[in-house]
């Protein structure tokens, strides 16, 4: 009999913030898959480092080195869709075998997660269960002691990849805002929420509930630095009975 | 010395949706206070049921009965407001005796929380540590099996508590959406979704995660009732190399 692929949610960062499910799942796969750089243990594999039981087998997943590739240029998402038909086949060959396996997801897995391109090419073939995950933001918002929506507030989630202009109008029309995938964006993402007349209200929060956590009003950062874990708040303001 | 306040992230209802922090909170507290109906149990409470150690004492806090009141009515705030003074001083009573107290919460507590009401009264008289939680929204998508956001997908938010010519407008300028407190207000939200032309893609979910879980394509969706723990979810299309 086939075995089931395990999609697990890991939360934001601190291994505390694991659900009790997912400690179990990864506890009681043989086989566990991650994606990586190359090279690297990755993020995910590290949150789990203290629960994962010592007799099983891993699965590193390393992304395709792609930044000698423009985002825009059709290979790149060649490239991409490559790397995730593999993986996929990677493992496939694990659940015909009768293997369980468990793929680790930073925060929830069906929230902007790369498990998302796994899951869509083996949900057809394979018995498929997730367990969903705190998200970095709610791990950011915690971090920050910042209630994000109060009753009627409208909350807008916002890749920070998107045009400047688009974001600006984004931010100038919600409640209540999140920007995740800073990274190299930081400086556009900084300059449409100054066009939203939003700086005094926005939270920077880097590696929320990691050890080197760090929480700062934007308008308090000074460099143009912000790494892959990283994100702003805008909290709301709405009716506080 | 005074106690600290936990505000407690449970989970979309699955008691192994609770995090080891969460857990580890509900377990060590010698006081669980958790909101509730007058003469119920309160739905925050039954999910820790199989976490409680025996010794604890416990607050129930009952929301003040406000069906007879308008909700636009200023009698309906100020019985609120009321409330959440009493609860918070309950609730720093017990801290100013030295006793911890772990304060219940369903999903994440600062995602539209009830906690969020006593956590302004309190945070600048005692320490306040929260644990974040995996949302309702999660659970659902998740019970759904549906990723809700891919690549540059833009999230909206909505309670659907707001006015249809809203709700439809927002609606129509988002990539994914989810829609929460329905109740009442679904036969009107509803008609939004219809409005902005995303009703076949909607999908309906009641009690995300819990033992009654019901999915279904809202277009399937007949009658008009929807309980308290429902909410519609909208996927978003965005790229999937
Ligand atoms: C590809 S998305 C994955 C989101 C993830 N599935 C989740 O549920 O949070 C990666 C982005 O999430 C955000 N992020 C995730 N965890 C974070 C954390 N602990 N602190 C800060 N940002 C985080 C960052 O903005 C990062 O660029
Ligand atoms: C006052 S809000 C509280 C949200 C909560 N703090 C969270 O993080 O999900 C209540 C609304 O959350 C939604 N909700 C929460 N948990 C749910 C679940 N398990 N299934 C369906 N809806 C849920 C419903 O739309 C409900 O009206």
């Amino acid at each position: 009999m086939a075995g089931t692929l395990h999609g697990v949610g890991l939360g934001p960062g601190d291994p505390d913030l694991l659900t009790v499910k997912a400690v179990k799942a990864v506890q009681s796969a043989p086989v566990i898959a991650y994606f990586c750089k190359r090279g690297r243990r990755g993020h995910a594999r590290t949150i789990v480092d203290s629960w994962l039981k010592p007799e099983r087998e891993e699965l590193a997943l390393a992304y395709p080195v792609t930044v000698e590739i423009p985002f825009a240029d059709p290979r790149y998402n060649a490239a991409l869709s490559g790397f995730y038909a593999e993986s996929a086949e990677r493992i496939a060959r694990e659940l015909e075998a009768g293997r369980d396996v468990a793929l680790l997801c930073e925060g929830d897995p069906l929230f902007y997660g790369s498990f998302m391109h796994l899951y869509v090419r083996l949900k057809d073939r394979f018995r498929v269960s997730i367990v969903p995950g705190v998200t970095g933001m709610s791990g950011c918002w915690t971090a920050a002691g910042a209630p994000i929506t109060w009753g009627d507030d409208v909350l807008t989630v916002l890749p920070g990849t998107l045009p400047r202009d688009q974001l600006a109008a984004k931010l100038a029309a919600t409640d209540a805002a999140v920007i995740m995938k800073l990274g190299r964006n930081f400086p556009k993402v900084r300059e449409a929420l100054a066009e939203a007349g939003l700086t005094d209200r926005a939270i920077y929060v880097e590696r929320g509930s990691m050890a080197e956590e760090k929480v700062l009003p934007l308008r308090d950062k000074r460099d143009d630095e912000a790494p892959y874990f990283s994100m702003i708040l805008v909290p709301g303001q709405g009716r506080r009975p």
